[in-house]
């Protein structure tokens, strides 16, 4: 172990961190060196398809830790390649993203990301925070997460889940009532807060939820009725790490617009 | 903070945990002296209901770090009282469980288990397991052990899900066919597992996902087509902060047998 840091936080940097490129970044004051550890994580692939929000997670976290230069293959939902033999070798379920690092393969969006975490806690962005309020904000948002990303889907995929002759109007209805009050919900949550869903730093919960609701906005989901989540977004959308990753088939132009009456 | 231990592996006992009743265990070698640390955790609140997992998971979590004595009042799903006052001013969603340690609010049940053992790391049963394959896998499981709990909620619950007019044979069939598929990849996991779904050791992945196992036999589930799940289940049923916390409601006698033919 290395401690590196002069003017800075020390971070606890593995030496094999330190294969280039690390960055040295000489700030205007030359005597304040900072270390930015980057690990060159040839060790870990990452199958995924572009414009999923548990792909985009995963992503995210793997820029967020400073983890460069891993394996990855962009595949595609629409060709079905998610059933294809490379992922199912990796994920048996044949869903993206199929993650594997060494010999440990984990699938699962939120759980590659808290893998991440735990096994790379003092590298990059530290993305659980300390506090106990924090901690216990940042988990209840992650778990609630689920249903309303279980939520949009019901809504985006009633057509494509439910056969045609068991489609009732009464049922979209209600799939886009239960998605509206959800979102409600996260309005409320986003009440009063900074630039992150939980205290003052980047977390997990920004990580996983934040492509859930640019995934919401970009299928016309609407800014005025969710100002909060909008207000949200709009912070959030150029970091770098988020920025980096932006969804490639996302960058030529609008989504479908199936949510814009939410 | 106090360093306690003799003979056994020393842990980091906080003086507050050492309020009576703690436990002075003296076995047969008078010189090994055991502290088990137990909490009187009075600054925490639950309020829960008899046969929920969601609810059982917390439980368990609470006996594995030794906290005992919190406040708890067990509500009842039937007569509608995770929507009574009580409930919503903890949890706005108006679900069990409803869960605040001091000023924190934690709601959804994996949540507060996470919680729970990030607030008492050194106390009770270590629940997060220390090599990178076992917190992978245990990470997984636990995110794949959502779409178990909904998919049997999906069989359970159709009629009261589903308004009459909108139901379809057609709809429980595939429901019914997607738990099956479900179930044996569940048979896949625990096929050559110790005692524990991950590793040599009890971790958040038991805590979880073992009164989803319990709750699917409890309704029918077979055990002759799920050995793995059945041995399992039997294997954890005897474990003390299981059997301690075992749903009141199921003492008396069998469940409904509606999982009979999955």
């Amino acid at each position: 172990m290395w401690w590196v840091g002069a003017g800075y936080k020390t971070r606890n940097v593995d030496p094999s961190a330190l294969t280039p490129p690390s960055f040295l970044l000489l700030n205007s004051r030359p005597q304040l060196l900072l270390v930015i550890s980057v690990t060159m994580a040839k060790d870990m692939t990452l199958l995924w398809a572009s414009g999923s929000p548990p792909c985009w997670g995963v992503q995210i976290a793997l820029e967020e830790k400073n983890l460069q230069g891993y394996n990855q293959k962009l595949l595609s939902v629409a060709k079905g390649e998610q059933k294809s033999k490379e992922v199912l070798e990796i994920n048996p379920r044949g869903q993206f993203p199929a993650f594997k690092h060494k010999n440990t393969i984990v699938n699962e969006s939120c759980a590659i990301c808290f893998y991440l975490e735990n096994q790379f806690k003092s590298q990059g962005t530290q993305l659980i925070p300390e506090g106990a309020a924090e901690v216990g904000l940042m988990y209840q948002l992650i778990f609630e997460a689920q249903p309303l990303a279980q939520k949009i889907g019901e809504v985006l995929y009633y057509n494509w889940k439910v056969p045609e002759g068991e489609r009732h109007d009464s049922a979209v209805q209600r799939n886009k009532e239960a998605l509206k009050e959800e979102m409600k919900i996260w309005e409320g949550h986003l009440q009063g807060c900074g630039d992150f869903l939980v205290g003052k730093s980047f977390s997990l919960a920004d990580v996983i939820i934040f492509p859930v609701f640019a995934y919401f906005i970009r299928n016309g989901g609407s800014e005025e009725r969710y100002p909060n989540v909008a207000a949200y977004y709009k912070k959030l959308r150029d970091r770098p790490s988020i920025k980096k990753t932006w969804p490639p088939t996302w960058i030529d132009g609008p989504g479908m617009g199936t949510l814009k009456d939410i």
